[in-house]
């Protein structure tokens, strides 16, 4: 996979292109000379695992024949360190709406998040990732 | 820090929003469903470590008084795997622009890659995480 990432003003506004062509932004914040005009990259790192572990967890749901109606993910990572700061722990809250089995809703979100996502798996090993779920009728 | 990611369309495009309110789109290729409206989840990976490492870069080269006129990280990630490919390898090759000193540029990378980066340190030590630059005068 490639992609390519390059500086959009004189701070650190970048602008990133993976293969289909489309930009993303990524910002430092104002406490250290960015102007915000994007998510920081340790945010983006948190979409990646998300969008991840969604597309498996949509695709499992799917072949579950489970209907979903709407859903979003709530992702929060903590981090520790002094002069390097990783995350340590992360939560993705999924919230599902539709008429949903309660233990296929589980077994799919296990399954996406512990088991087939390549985000995950890219990560290090020492952070505590966890989930849970509210379903919406 | 939070961010939240929910469905777009009933594929797999998603809207990701970090603490700035911007949106960044992903979307899954067509071959597995998806409508390519924005990059893939593991190329999101990517972008979120040549960011990080980016930020620090560039403080790092401000530190040093070398004057940079344009900046760009092209990255390519080795996937391996069967049901579950993460990534093995990942490559940065840096193409800085100004009248600057190699060696400088050098330290400033080296830094910014193997120390200072949280995108980095919260990577699988497994994978091995490399770069390489071009000035250009």
């Amino acid at each position: 996979m490639k992609v390519n990432l390059k500086r959009a003003n004189n701070a650190f506004h970048f602008e990133a292109k993976g293969s289909n062509g489309t930009i993303i932004n990524m910002d430092a914040s104002p406490a250290i000379g960015g102007e915000d005009k994007g998510p920081s990259p340790m945010e983006v790192l948190l979409m990646s695992l998300a969008g991840c572990a969604s597309v498996d967890a949509i695709m499992i749901l799917e072949k579950q024949r489970q209907k979903l109606e709407d859903y979003s993910v709530d992702v929060e990572g903590e981090r520790e360190g002094e002069q390097v700061k990783p995350y340590k722990k992360i939560n993705m809250h999924f919230t599902l709406k539709g008429d949903l089995d309660e233990k296929k809703v589980n077994k799919a979100l296990d399954l996406s998040v512990n088991k087939y996502c390549s985000v995950s798996e890219s990560l290090d090993k020492n952070i505590k990732i966890t989930y849970s779920f509210d379903i919406v009728k």
